[in-house]
């Protein structure tokens, strides 16, 4: 298996823990994963926890030893200057600089794919990096613009045309150019993950899909475009559908992947079927990653409670995307 | 039990047939529920279905006789000029007329509630009757202009501060104002429903709601202020909320109801998790009104396959609403 990286996150977060964890479960990983991350931390939950797997420090991303847990950290700290489940500067700094070590060795091929545990956007912006979260560092760093979020679950996935702006503003940004982008990135994305040839089903914007423009325009001139130049360059796709509707469909088997128009139009529906166990993958990026759907749980940080479930799904998923 | 109105909603689609298998599974309404619909389309589900009971064809909206199934029909039509599972301009003209009818027996105080089968817009179109709906033919008929659809499942519920309009309108439109009437009768409908303290979560509008300010201002400037002004007249209510994990949360029994800001933020996950069983309620109309959670179904119509559950509980629902 080739070398992948797990970045730790907020090291006050749930990533350490949920890391150890899945590395208990699917021991197999050991020998492939190189976490990104606080090796003391690392060390700390792995005591705790009692994987028997001892540590290795690595001194470059390339000085790899079988048989241990290989542990790489960019930004050394030690183990008490962290406030376990509190939001601060050092934890959002030290996120940050896991990632940013792990995409430039996934540049350089060290690594295949990149799979991110969650990063806290407060405690990074107190550490001055401005980004709205991991997306946002990767398309930057890997200098990309045509890139999708992509939530996947076990019964329902959805790629979103835009996330992070408002709502007002994913209505006005709303173009075809870019539909047509997503569909493609869904398409191609699906395949990659084993669907032969994925049905896509493509959501409006307005209620019922506008019932021909009674509510909305945007169906008519934005969405259909779209839909209908994909459709001749042979990909399986159909809508715009109503919105309300289409999730309970894909859910039912009926599509494959549901292509959402904005943040919530995806996130509600998924987030209410797979809490935990949801994986967020951003597509169109020239390196795959694929995170975990949940955030820091500071709540729970340190409690032993924390479900690595996502995490493992998320890693199988970042092997599919890059073979 | 005080008298009450079915509408037969469009009699081409399933209405008449949910109509007779509710009266069959709960018999105790054939004593109290007037039919406004077309008696001879009425019977002839009832013969197929083998329901015992006979027919009264009523002569006005008092002409009740108990042992019978009370049948008004404001629009008499043969039974053989209907079309079965068709759009067609006359089962939109019937179904409007039953309507009209029904509302004028409930301003005239002699049913207590209304629960309406469903009827088609574009068939209603077709015979000239422009409306988007049952909701908008209540609100114009009583005369009022501060109701809210709430949909009710037995997990989820949600009450939309707009509805049948565009994303875009719906952003443009939100206002401190009707979001406080849209909370205040949330708040009023659950209390008939028999919650005694009802716990409202009212989402915010763009993703994270806003992650204070980061995607758009509605919820620091609209949402918040509604909010707070209801807190302080002793509701309990709390938010704006994240939109994504706010449905999750009320799922798991954290909140009685969720404050939506637009159709679809609560019609996604209700129709995933509860096709077919939810109801439709119309709060803020001086008629209590609940209906069907699904349209006409002409693909189904005249083959005996339509589920009846989602009549049954809007009946239910509308006795507490109505006492």
């Amino acid at each position: 298996m080739n070398k992948f990286a797990i970045t730790m996150g907020d090291p006050c977060g749930i990533g350490p823990e949920i890391i150890v964890k899945a590395l208990q479960k699917q021991p197999q990983y050991i020998n492939s994963a190189i976490i990104f991350g606080n090796a003391a931390m690392f060390n700390f939950y792995r005591k705790k926890l009692h994987l028997a797997v001892g540590v290795h420090e690595m001194k470059t991303h390339l000085d790899f030893q079988k048989g241990f847990c290989n542990v790489y950290d960019p930004n050394p700290v030690l183990l008490d200057r962290f406030k376990i489940g509190q939001i601060n500067a050092l934890g959002g700094d030290c996120a940050y600089k896991y990632v940013i070590s792990a995409i430039g060795a996934a540049l350089a091929s060290e690594i295949s794919f990149i799979t991110t545990a969650p990063l806290n956007k407060k405690a990074m912006h107190l550490a001055k990096h401005f980004f709205d979260g991991h997306t946002e560092i990767f398309a930057k760093l890997s200098k990309t613009e045509n890139y999708a979020m992509l939530l996947w679950s076990p019964k329902l996935k959805c790629i979103h045309v835009s996330s992070h702006i408002s709502l007002i503003q994913a209505c006005k940004t709303l173009n075809t150019a870019r539909i047509i982008n997503v569909i493609k990135l869904a398409d191609s994305a699906l395949k990659k993950l084993g669907c032969k040839k994925p049905r896509i089903a493509v959501a409006g914007l307005n209620p019922h899909a506008s019932e021909d423009g009674l509510f909305g325009d945007e169906e008519k001139k934005i969405i259909s475009p779209a839909v209908k130049k994909c459709k001749r360059l042979g990909i399986n796709v159909t809508g715009p559908h109503p919105p309300d509707t289409v999730f309970l469909k894909a859910y039912e088997g009926r599509y494959d992947i549901v292509v959402g128009m904005y943040h919530d139009q995806g996130h509600i529906p998924i987030k209410l079927l797979s809490f935990d166990t949801g994986v967020n993958i951003t597509v169109g990026l020239g390196i795959v990653r694929t995170s975990v759907d949940h955030g820091t749980a500071f709540d729970i940080a340190g409690k032993f409670q924390a479900n690595c479930d996502s995490l493992l799904q998320a890693i199988i998923l970042g092997r599919k995307l890059s073979k």
